[in-house]
């Protein structure tokens, strides 16, 4: 697996595509990939330890925005490999990009973005993004890096 | 739409099929029968007054058991009818039973069967089903009943 | 229902918003919307008579790329209009908006985009929009305009 | 991972639990271990060698009939591990049972079953399972047994 630009992903899921992904087209659901990128997003806010401050806690994270590229068409049986880094902090929220690589055609299938809103819960308006969630971000892109640093 | 054995479902909702719903196959995914019977199951228990009492509750109905006959393949476009009524109510749990019909076909697409358990939210374990939801279920399926004959 | 900037979609198709579409989160889960925006594409595809040609063509149309942007969530019961029409038809390629309107909330929940390529089967390559798409696609868009002018 | 009564299943799939998985009840959805015993199926039917035979076949295997029994319900995150075998192989039909486990339980979550009908393409009606098929599935079941035996 080589992503492009050699760029590195902090959080690597491998998924299988299943036979019930497909569509009447005979490829895998546009809404599928989503899913993908959900499963990505759901697990880097697990590395950020968001789920441990749930229920506590006044500042909720909202998907505001998503996208999808495709790029080469997923078909049955496959495995993807679903990478997501945050690629900018903004004031009230953050910016992910998520890729799918599929290792049966060894080429990148698709590329998308998350635009991920903090909502305080009481107001339900979006409010600066904590500082420890800054940090919390920091901490699991950066430990990719060192990852990659490894590696290299 | 004519239910064989001229029978009658106090619960009948219609719902579009959509082309996202087929697999690779052309046709409906199984897994879809059961969003349907899904959703005529939570428009009897709306019907049943059961999501009002929840929060408070100390019971919770749980779907323990649930199946589908396919008979004729479903595809897009179409809309289908999808019935519900209660055919047993026992000790700790009642029994539903399902149907879909095509209207582009004009047939009983699929028919199925739903036992739900009512559990008691502290132990987790079954509990007798409480007077007053065996009397909603019995409303329910009544005022079918008196539909039924008013439309005779 | 009044969509923003007295904006008009060709295509306007009513859903249900079911119980089974909310994730844990207890709201519509963002797949979901991108299965309302490909309904409602179909739907334009099907009025531009785009799968009667399907079968003996040289050029399919496939999606390259789709957003949305999440505005008020939504949650069951509901009972959503997905609109659709095209806004700007280029070289190879067509971009379509898609609007979701909650008439629970009385509101637009989303908005969305998604750029669909002209592609010659035999090649797989990106292909010039074909005259008579680019005639349907007029005609689609322009027959809701008529119906538009026709409401005022 | 003991599956109960020392059964064994010749298709045993790894599939991964996703957060999207899981309704507002904060479970898995009914109608995703429906997926899973599809995957299952599909699995086994491409050990069979079934989708190389198709397109230039004239009988094709349809489920005809599935279902469900929830045991304990499935929560993210979790790894679940589906197992599929045929229990028995009538005239026209075959039946599978399907079971589900939760590595994160360590426990049964869920068993299954499906009946698969032997549908001629040209008649669409039933057909006496091909002798073929019936070699096929005796194959598929018995290396498992040798498998199991080996374990032993």
């Amino acid at each position: 697996m080589i992503w492009p630009d050699s760029r590195h992903y902090p959080i690597e899921l491998r998924l299988p595509v299943l036979w019930g992904h497909m569509d009447a087209m005979g490829h895998v659901n546009n809404t599928v990939y989503f899913r993908f990128f959900e499963s990505a997003r759901v697990e880097y806010m697990a590395q950020m330890g968001l789920f441990a401050r749930q229920g506590e806690d006044e500042v909720v994270p909202i998907l505001a925005s998503t996208r999808c590229d495709y790029k080469v068409p997923l078909v049955y049986p496959d495995e993807v490999v679903v990478g997501a880094r945050t690629v900018k902090v903004g004031r009230t929220s953050f910016t992910q990009e998520y890729a799918i690589w599929s290792t049966a055609k060894n080429a990148l299938a698709a590329q998308g973005e998350g635009i991920i809103v903090c909502i305080e819960t009481k107001s339900g308006k979006p409010i600066a993004v904590p500082d420890d969630v800054r940090a919390a971000i920091e901490r699991v892109d950066k430990s990719a890096l060192t990852v990659a640093l490894d590696r290299a």
